[in-house]
């Protein structure tokens, strides 16, 4: 039987009215000390009552149906662009919402709305000026133009079915009247938003917490009309849905730019988040993040006037409020709520600059889950999905901690599950333990500073935008993943900090992307003076790992900027008539190669032969490390997260280290995770492998010898 | 026993002084009527009087050794680049030829060569001025510099070794002088080339053709110092090789702006054929290709005063007298020979504007032969090497004919082959009776002109650059390898030339290659009036073929610009947001996919949803046809030839012919090809396969069936 203390607190249940008995019990046996609400679900008073402290959530911008419906001009926007339509003369007619879920869209046609509209000649990418092109009931005609070219139209709709509220009737089948969204930009709803927040408060003296989910603008998901491409688009760091005509205006009169149609619709691609952002899109986001902030601000304001304290939920509706963005500390959250299924997004939370860090652990208590597969429900393991998560998670935390724990749903759902009741318990024990440790102190970290250079630095630390299962064809979200049990220090950096600043006191830097994204960086290495910095910082010792196209950009004699000090290269077909040095693949001592995490590019070339092969595919190098003065360029044609790639990632991040007797409370299986807490001489060891393990630790006080149980995690005073 | 007019006539044998029996024996046995010489042998008197016509090689520029050294400046030159080298501090020292084979490569470091050096920081890709740099043995020094940039040297070198000469050397252990070359553009050289042809006239009473190999300048082919990178650049169309400071003063004189070393070096990359050329290629390539023309009809005009023929082979120092050319019907020449290994090949000799066409068959009476493989040695078969590339011939040769057929090399190679010596009888006789038939008309074609769309146009009919198996990463190798065969019309035509005349009349347009090159056509595709073009075309009633990355250039909605007409793009990471359209593979009547001639792009799209899906590999269509107007655009992500791709293309080609029952005198049989001579009521059939087939074949006399022997070829009279 543990310690009392490990079985009780900072734990956040989600109660359920109807299933009180139910609610009390789990509070008891997974030893909360806050029950919450859920979107849909209402605490009965018994509950309320029972002694615990209240979470109630709020999604401030939804829920208004009555005023929106009366006030349709304070609903939210967004661009939308036509399907592109062949003029087979000189004349064309446009239908403008051709393909979209009409429940989700409404065509705004008022004139403050039309000014900002653009019709476009797509084969020449030339916009049709004004006097061309007329609207009328849902279509545009287009004059006087060129036949056999293709245009489209980019317009403002209406936003008339808030989308997570959209998300779950479509998968969830629920048939609840559809609700909308206010934008809070609009005086009138921004009036009645803080009054109805400020009664909420009132009528609801019980409410400890008040969980925003989130703030004010979703992220971007457009639905389409044909299930065939029923999801026509998701991002979820875009700011596409805080557009409005007033928005604009207010950007043009501040910036003394205006910024149209094409400034958000870009061709038809979008504005998308793993792309690098154009100067206008960078402005219109400080532009968002600063009214965002202001107006949080102001709830926050109201929510502590009533005593109670403004935690916000970040995810949903956070466009604009992200916790490394410049404004969030401003705000005056008490605590910042994050779901999370991965150990990045533990790292994203527990570096926030916020009073309470808390986890809300998935699953969620929904009877479907990721991809509308089982959970709560015949077919479904939630015990086995919430220790997976956990086991990522776990890695982090061991790194850096959180506060407090919880879940989300229907507890009911739990009932017919009791082995992930019993798993929940056994989660929040060893939480409380590792949080006891972390509060006597960090854990020790190896004498290494690893900075992630990419274009959006810290403001996207950690997180690419949105979860692991979502950007899981981007190498960098599995080198965070990697990143965020390591005991290394992580900084993120943009290419405008390096371009201002200098790359800084670090040993390694990454850039892992594809060519021409966020990642890699596109055309910001078009910055002679970042490469010859980045050049200069590895001649004199230290470590560039390039994964996948690093430092890509076209118009130089190497596609990869870095390619004299990775001594590869890739060859997109200009060096077809080249002949390719030959090698030989050579171990390298101190690396244990993980092939599984490198790809099979057939493009990549040494540059002078003298990098070292480490692995191969088909006769095409996809590791490699190249000595470069007194450092090192290491490539990676990829790199996906395991336990084994990750211990080959450590390996590099060290092989700069001069003194190799720094490198202990290191675990020599990849499957066992160590953190050293050295103020209480307290080494913790947790293994993610599905099998027995035995390990050695290296430590002061010599070699230490564990068998590991199946993910089990061993506190060890020394 | 076949008719004697089968067994002899319109055969090339190689003779051999010291095997003169051999010679005379096998010179009846083929049916040959001419017996050559080869590079490095001599006929004997034995042979020369023995009644047959003579074609006596001779590779002009080559052989002179003694001229040469007396007049290095007469040799001929190339532009190189030195490696990448790392300023430490702001001095920099470069030398020059590290890295190159220094047995093919002597720098010229004259007044008027180093006045188009180039020293070029590469980190900014820009030039660094004349006064900060100076040469001295070997290397350069640059001053005054930005530490931590890369620096590289353009410099002019002599080519001290013939390069088709070194390559025998290296790989058939040659120990014999090395060869040098002499550049007609000097002109003590140039007097002296044409006294050395004319008194070689007078010397050689017995010699009917003068088989020219070729004319002046060898495709670039630079070789390297280290064994693990020998061959560092090789581009069979490249004009590299014809540079000099006199050509490059000429030119400036004739088009008002000079080259600089930069326009042949582009930052390493060199000018390959397989990207497409830039200005300043394209008159410089004009500039040469009159040079060339003029000189070689002085030559051909020597010849002909001796009252012989002038016969040149298209290979090795061909570069500039491109059959295609503008200029080569100016040349003169009595014919063309061009040694064969597929049936694109044949088709170029064929259709050339030049009295006399010939193929010289492969294997070359070799030891080894392609990448070093035994030929005419222990483990070689040379026998089934020939009928290999027979039957990929003969195809084409049951379109359009050639006049003459040979062989070269050392007959004695041989004797220990006797199965090749028939194979080669057997040749001759196939080869007599499918030029009989084409004597007496063309084959029938079907009502279908196809025409290939790539930057080059005519001037690359057929070939890209070289042989098969030097292009087979190309897709377009394929697809001209496919279409060499089918019985349609074929033109190649450049962007410029629709930019001029439009797309012309025709059926079908091909674009096939990968983003950036030749064949797809880059940033051709800019050109909004070649897409408008196009797309009308298309719309009313043509087919457009895409392979590959077909229309693909950056900077539009779509990557491939002819998207809209073939209902697939190609996301390169801007879409990673975007929905994607799911469907069902689906079967389109009348076309029978082969997979394996398709990719496994993972980057294709589904732009509208309405392509209908051929095929698809991992979920991602790489087949596609989609409906446009009257007319179809289709997609292959690849094409990889074989006697089912073949038939699929030949399927695609049809599929817009509105009459079906034009389409006759097809085999049923993919494994067979089918000539149909109208007027001699006869039709061909050839089988490429390796067993026994049984087809059918509509003809206006009703379906004839036939039992095909493995690759057996049959004339039917109808």
């Amino acid at each position: 039987m543990e310690a009392e203390k490990y079985r009780k607190g900072s734990f956040t249940l989600p109660g359920e009215a109807g299933y009180e008995g139910l609610t009390l019990k789990l509070a008891e046996k997974w030893g909360a000390d806050v029950i919450r609400d859920s979107d849909g679900t209402k605490l009965s008073s018994e509950i309320v009552d029972a002694g615990y402290r209240i979470y109630s959530t709020i999604c401030i911008i939804r829920e208004h149906n009555a005023f929106a419906l009366a006030h349709p001009e304070t609903q939210q926007q967004t661009f939308l662009i036509s399907e592109r339509v062949l003029a087979e003369s000189s004349t064309v007619v446009i239908p403008l919402l051709d393909g979209y879920f009409t429940e989700q869209f409404e065509v705004n046609s008022s004139e403050e709305s039309i000014k900002y509209w653009q019709v476009y000649d797509r084969t020449t990418e030339k916009e049709i000026p004004r006097e061309k092109w007329s609207y009328a009931n849902g279509k545009v005609t287009v004059e006087d133009i060129t036949p056999w070219h293709h245009y489209t139209v980019s317009f403002l709709c209406w936003r008339v079915w808030e989308e997570i509220n959209m998300y779950n009737h479509t998968t969830n089948h629920w048939t609840s009247e559809h609700l909308r969204q206010l934008d809070p930009r609009h005086p009138l709803a921004w009036e009645y938003l803080k009054e109805w927040l400020n009664n909420w408060c009132v009528d609801n003296p019980q409410t400890n917490v008040i969980r925003l989910t989130s703030l004010f603008y979703n992220f971007v998901w457009i639905f389409g009309a044909d299930m065939r491409c029923r999801n026509r688009f998701t991002d979820w760091a875009s700011y596409d849905f805080t557009v409005s005509p007033a928005a604009l205006d207010a950007f043009r009169d501040e910036y003394g730019y205006a910024l149209s149609a094409e400034d958000f619709i870009h061709q038809g691609k979008l504005q998308v988040t793993h792309m690098p952002p154009s100067k206008a899109k960078v402005d219109y986001m400080d532009f968002i993040q600063r009214f965002v902030a202001l107006k949080a601000k102001e709830l926050v304001e109201i929510i502590h006037k009533h005593g109670k304290e403004a935690y916000v939920f970040y995810d949903d509706s956070w466009v604009g409020m992200e916790p490394y963005g410049k404004y969030f500390p401003t705000v005056g959250f008490d605590g910042l709520i994050k779901c999370v299924f991965s150990g990045f997004e533990c790292r994203l939370c527990s570096g926030a600059n916020v009073p309470v860090h808390e986890l809300r652990f998935h699953p969620y208590l929904f009877p479907v889950g990721l991809g509308g597969l089982p959970t709560f429900m015949e077919g479904g393991h939630p015990e086995k999905d919430a220790m997976d998560y956990w086991h990522h998670v776990r890695r982090a935390l061991m790194r850096q901690c959180v506060d407090r724990i919880g879940l989300g749903g229907y507890l009911h759902l739990t009932e017919e599950f009791p082995e992930f009741v019993d798993t929940i318990e056994q989660m929040g024990i060893e939480f409380r333990k590792l949080k006891e440790l972390h509060e006597h102190g960090a854990p020790l970290t190896l004498p290494c500073t690893v900075t992630v250079l990419h274009s959006w630095g810290a403001l996207r630390s950690w997180t690419l935008s949105g979860h692991f299962h979502e950007t899981y064809m981007h190498p960098l979200i599995h080198i965070n993943e990697a990143l965020s049990g390591l005991p290394v220090e992580v900084r993120f950096v943009s290419f405008e900090d390096v371009r201002k600043h200098g790359i800084g006191n670090t040993d390694v830097v990454i850039n892992a992307g594809h060519m021409g994204d966020s990642w890699s960086g596109g055309e910001a290495w078009k910055d002679d003076a970042l490469v010859t910095e980045l050049t200069k910082f590895v001649h004199r010792g230290g470590i560039f790992i390039g994964v996948g196209e690093p430092s890509a950009v076209k118009g130089y004699a190497t596609l990869f900027r870095m390619a004299d000090v990775l001594g590869v290269d890739k060859d997109l077909g200009e060096r077809v008539c080249h002949g390719k040095w030959t090698f030989e693949e050579k171990e390298v001592d101190g690396i244990t190669v993980c092939r599984d995490a490198l790809a099979q590019d057939k493009q990549i070339y040494l540059t002078d032969g003298k990098a070292c092969v480490l692995a191969a595919a088909n006769g095409i190098p996809q590791m490699t490390i190249h000595s470069f003065g007194k450092g090192f360029g290491v490539y990676l044609s990829d790199f996906k997260v395991s336990a084994n790639s990750t211990r080959m990632l450590l390996q590099i991040l060290t092989l700069g280290m001069q003194n190799k007797e720094e490198i202990k409370y290191i675990s020599d299986s990849p499957y066992v995770d160590v953190a050293y807490f050295e103020d209480e001489r307290t080494l913790v060891a947790a293994s993610v492998a599905s099998e027995k393990v035995a390990t050695k630790i290296q430590t002061d006080q010599g070699i230490i010898e564990l068998v590991m149980e199946p993910h089990e995690m061993k506190i060890c005073r020394l």
